[in-house]
């Protein structure tokens, strides 16, 4: 059996002490799989004083988490604070400029400098593992990274937020509005006091941009992504979603096409008996499609303290044992920028609802400007007084649901923008894009 | 970039030919994500002059696998011959006491020497890698290896036989009978002329001896695996697993119970809104319940040339990165024998479809047989004769099925040996068991 391996965590919350618990408790297991020992000998965390349930007596305590990383007592780094800039950029730079291999959960620090970082590991023959960043327990990032080293992919999408999961599952099943179930989310601890960075899809985007460039190559570019969140979404369209067979999800897609790289987060329509429809609740699931063969779909916990202390824990396994890979699946140099294909030239299906007013030729109005812009409908239903929200029976307007065929974002804009303009709709359409899987 | 990797391949079927094909193919991908060039330099096969669609006029042919296996031509034996002894055993152990890494996909020999052969790697400084062996591209072998490094398994279960589900998504969509579906299968390829080593659940036990031994650390032992195929299922029992909210799926189970580790294949009764009972058609799935947070459940394609392949190559882009895990997860000399947990002790929800001779006190009859063993039914459903099949018209009988609440598989054992003994059924009754998940 090789020395111990002694690591350091920056950053004492719920993953921190779960990560911290968990070493402990399997410390004759890791020391099984890893052929070494593995002990925290030192962490760093705001308050001292804080009871976390854990003893921390034998740990060193360090106040300042750049002086734990370049500390001598260590040999990892586990970053664990959070932020996309300092203290935790400083703290992994300095434990990798010391050729110390770094562990790290933190998404947006990634999200905005994981290639820079990656390159500095690079040169200093460090690990950087970073699997808890995107679908926590989900070892999507591996998958990715070593697995399909022969397979490019062609798109990879999943479900990568677990609140907005939670509240459209909830809306969903039980019929309720956005607004109640946000709160409940709330209420359980699933979404933030401010819930904006969840519902409004920019943490889907940050793991989304992860993901993306261990699957393509590129440089990680969450400005190249175009971001949608839940907050629209009424508990009709889910009701309508599911008469024609689909389900809705809020999903990070990026998908290789003519035009270059698409990189998206909206709330999607997918067909109810796929894999990744059936995902229910807080869970996060991620498809890839590679090049030659069928999907691979990945399943499973998306946060909570212990399943995110197990992907960081396999990170550490992983340096435990020698391995070591690119951070980013292939050296940081060359990595290529993204080719950004704009939105406008996306193509698919789309669900569109509106509130038709009900007056002689709205039908033929809406159908004339659909057709000039070439769109074909797959399916119309008009709905029921019965099934129109309050404000809508107020509105005097009927529930109008289209599905077209395959067609552009451009096109659909266009067409909607003309529907507007004649005055024949009550409100603004709802617009949800049909993801082929 | 460090020096080529000569690869010797020994087995030019389906998989061969499309590893081969691959590599060629995916030259810079594969020296982007390796960081060093991968060719194959050397085959072996059973008849060179055979048109495979390939060149392999600049690749050194060998007759003899051993002899390939020990070329200095070669820096990776790539094992895709199958079979369960030689000359896959011994071209393996060639290779390994020579130092030379090992790809295998051959489940049957690893799951009857994989012990050994894993010892020998460890001892020669090799690598052992074989993704490909249980759910092709699914990457469920280095997930159970490297990943959950400080998580024990509790549980883990799959679809692991491609056939099997082929077989009965059919017979559930379409109401058709074992053996039309089985004769589709054959004729589309899906399964062997002699199918029993499929349907008779043997494929899953190898595959399940296998993961299990990834799992809980334990020596592979196939002849643990308590085995049941899917050939007395009738497309009345994937109606009536239907109608109760459930889907019928072969699977392979592996569990730690108070009694050892259970591992058991068989039809299996699964909440129909789970995901893995949505895996439909040859798609292979694995579930993985670890301790501390919720399950991991892994889907995709089980078998084809290019997704087994692409999990070869994983392999392989593994040893050219100089990774090295010992081959089980843990030091071979580790692995404990397995406590293996008798069927009997089995604890569970059973589905149990008989038919019922129509005479006053059958009913109580059955009833009482099932309350002697202290087993309590979750539901009774008596069908109606239009549900019954031809044969069973007949015979005069009514079909009934019983759901029972968790009750051990001696008492269900004991129980139908009662009721067969009272006369009051016609035929064999049909036992599912029911898997929580």
């Amino acid at each position: 059996m090789s020395k111990l391996l002694k690591i350091g965590v920056a950053g004492l919350g719920t993953v921190g002490v779960a990560l911290l618990s968990q070493i402990a408790r399997q410390r004759e297991l890791l020391a099984a799989k890893c052929g070494r020992a593995i002990e925290v000998t030192a962490v760093c965390a705001r308050s001292k004083g804080k009871d976390r349930g854990i003893d921390l007596s034998k740990i060193k305590w360090f106040d300042d988490p750049v002086a734990l990383a370049r500390s001598t007592d260590i040999d990892v780094f586990v970053e664990l604070m959070g932020g996309a800039g300092n203290p935790a950029k400083a703290a992994i730079e300095a434990a990798l400029a010391a050729g110390k291999s770094v562990v790290t959960a933190n998404k947006a620090l990634l999200a905005r400098h994981g290639v820079d970082l990656a390159a500095l590991a690079e040169t200093n023959g460090a690990a950087l593992n970073f699997e808890a960043a995107a679908g926590a327990a989900i070892p999507i990032v591996k998958t990715l990274r070593e697995q399909l080293a022969g397979n490019p992919v062609e798109r990879i999408y999943g479900i990568l937020n677990g609140t907005c999961n939670y509240i459209l599952t909830r809306m969903e099943q039980e019929k309720l509005s956005f607004e109640v179930c946000l709160k409940d989310a709330q209420r359980l601890g699933y979404a933030e006091a401010d819930p904006s960075f969840d519902i409004e899809g920019h943490d889907t985007a940050q793991k989304l941009a992860i993901l993306a460039s261990l699957a393509f190559g590129t440089r990680v570019d969450e400005s190249a992504i175009y971001v949608e969140g839940i907050s629209s979404i009424t508990p009709a369209d889910l009701t309508a979603a599911d008469e024609l067979g689909y389900r809705v999800k809020l999903l990070g897609v990026a998908v290789k096409t003519a035009q270059g790289i698409e990189q998206r987060v909206h709330p999607t329509m997918l067909r109810k008996d796929s894999a990744i429809a059936q995902v229910m609740g807080v869970t996060n699931a991620v498809s890839i499609d590679p090049q030659g063969f069928n999907p691979l779909t990945l399943i499973g916990p998306g946060a909570g303290g212990f399943a995110t202390a197990s992907a960081v824990l396999s990170d550490i396994a992983d340096i435990a044992r020698g391995t070591r890979v690119a951070p980013f699946g292939r050296p940081a140099a060359t990595l290529t920028d993204v080719e950004k294909a704009p939105m406008q030239r996306h193509e698919g299906g789309y669900y569109i609802r509106m509130l038709a007013r009900d007056k002689p030729g709205t039908a033929a109005t809406i159908a004339r400007h659909l057709a000039d812009q070439e769109i074909s409908l797959e399916s119309i239903v008009q709905r029921h007084a019965k099934d129109a929200s309050e404000e809508e029976t107020k509105s005097g307007a009927v529930p109008v649901i289209l599905i077209t065929y395959a067609t552009t974002e451009d096109a659909v804009r266009k067409a909607l923008a003309a529907v507007g303009r004649a005055d024949v709709i009550s409100g603004r359409p709802q617009v949800i894009r049909i993801e082929k899987n």
